[in-house]
């Protein structure tokens, strides 16, 4: 693999300024509780206030405004479990373009309907990322759309960089960075981020126990994809690309994982004591954070609330 | 009924700063999406961040730290669904004093645990305000513990007051606030807040229509007790008092009601477009807000959102 040229701070910043109008500045909240569980000082970064309820519209805002004219006459396209695909046909509104989006046909129903509010044209699919990518391929040759790959792409990395840039100014020093790992756009931004602005700060992956692919490409050096993942973090399950996993590789200090079990728990502390509402995959870096496998005492820790979209009506616990 | 002098400005003035150290200044959130929905500018003026979940820890807060030294030693005991419950443990567990709380044997178990939590000590009761009433009597003979009642107590309303007190500040010059009335302790502190410091806002109260009883009082000058309630909004059961009643008839410019259904797809939206959780009695105002049954085009308009005390494993919606 040749040396990459990664995304510098200016590209980060002029991707903060080129989006400011169509995104919100998030809030950092804390919770007593929570702080007393973890023996640390954790500041949730909540990206579930984001516009279309995740950071995803960090990245797909910054994609489509770095579009030419002609390019943007003839939309854009995508593969998304979810929040990108949200994000993207918002983002494609806003700029007065289309969103054709390709869909497993298990996506979430709450994720469907959201997308189609958009007015996002969506194409269904089988759930494997081979029938995404082929279904992707064959509606970018109908639409002549451009792909905007929901993490693979500089574009979407250098948006979903901007939290960790607003966190940055929020909450200076912090000594650890907890945030989720999927396709690692979130993270790979996330990393850019800390190592021009706080080089101190550790940051530490947190993933499904049930989709474990980045922690194992992480430990192999190789990159594995993620074949049959099965976990509640519905928005974890895709595989590192070839633009997330060097960065990765290079600025990431550790990936731990947890099981859906600890996610749930997470998440409900994070409902119940927070009175927030937060998706499974966001909860992710929380179970983590309470699972003892890291030693957070008296640190501050930063943890990325990545979205907020979960369908309300199916609940993962049961009546007590 | 003779005419009563009630609270200064000056007096909740006194209160803010009293609790000052103890209560959460709230955020005021806002939603593009339920703006759009109501043609309206609406300010949600978040109490379900409020510590231990509402509003109510604003009132005993204060009550609890008006009493004197020897008051104190004997604990303090109220009878109550829930909120005001937790709440006044919290206040009791930070004054160091104890707090005997009578409960409804039908008050839902999250609120049952949060009171456990604050180490008060609860008496079970049946769901009557007889039953309830004659039991906190046993209570306050057997302990020598000061009432704080929930609501029909000059600390206690001043203490709620202190949220429009915020509210007034962080939004100043609104056309009308939306308030929720139970036994009308949250509602009369908004009315005096408003009277004092923006006269010309409109202060409409909202009740579920299976509770109405204050509608009724309002309606016909004469306080007609809550028989039987029947609603989801389950913080919004009891009568009201004799304090709370004059005021509210002084002050208050209407009362309006809604019904279960409309209560419930009310908080859907807020739980799904603003990613905040919030009780159902939380959800009354902004279920009136939607019920066509006032005219808000083009206004701006205050929603006291009461608390996010609910028992997430058992919600009012059905799988999609």
């Amino acid at each position: 693999m040749h040396d990459l040229v990664h995304p510098s701070l200016d590209d980060i910043r002029s991707a903060a300024s080129r989006i400011k109008n169509y995104i919100h500045e998030t809030p950092v909240l804390q919770s007593e509780f929570i702080n007393e569980l973890s023996q640390s000082e954790l500041f949730f970064k909540c990206e579930n206030f984001q516009k279309a309820g995740a950071f995803k519209s960090r990245g797909a805002m910054n994609a489509i405004l770095t579009l030419g004219k002609e390019e943007l006459k003839q939309g854009v396209a995508t593969h998304s479990s979810g929040n990108h695909a949200q994000a993207l046909a918002r983002a494609a509104k806003i700029a007065g373009t289309k969103a054709f989006i390709v869909m497993p046909d298990n996506a979430p129903k709450v994720k469907v309907a959201a997308v189609e509010q958009y007015h996002g044209e969506i194409f269904f699919c089988e759930p494997t990322l081979e029938a995404r990518e082929s279904k992707l391929q064959q509606v970018i040759e109908q639409t002549g759309a451009t792909l905007i790959h929901p993490y693979n792409d500089y574009r979407v990395i250098t948006g979903q960089a901007t939290a960790c840039l607003e966190l940055n100014r929020q909450t200076p020093k912090l000594d650890l960075v907890l945030c989720p790992v999927g396709g690692g756009g979130l993270l790979s931004g996330t990393a850019l981020a800390l190592h021009y602005l706080s080089p101190k700060t550790k940051l530490v992956a947190c993933e499904p126990q049930g989709a474990d692919d980045a922690q194992r490409s992480f430990r192999s050096g190789i990159l594995v994809p993620s074949i049959n993942p099965h976990t509640i973090a519905d928005g974890l399950l895709t595989s590192l690309g070839s633009l997330t996993f060097p960065i990765i590789m290079k600025y990431v200090h550790d990936i731990i994982t947890v099981d859906d079990e600890a996610i749930k728990t997470a998440m409900k502390y994070v409902w119940e004591r927070m009175k927030i509402i937060i998706e499974p995959s966001a909860a992710v870096p929380l179970a983590v954070a309470l699972s003892g496998k890291i030693d957070l005492k008296g640190l501050k820790v930063g943890i990325i609330i990545s979205g907020g979209n979960v369908d309300i009506t199916n609940l993962p616990w049961k009546k007590i």
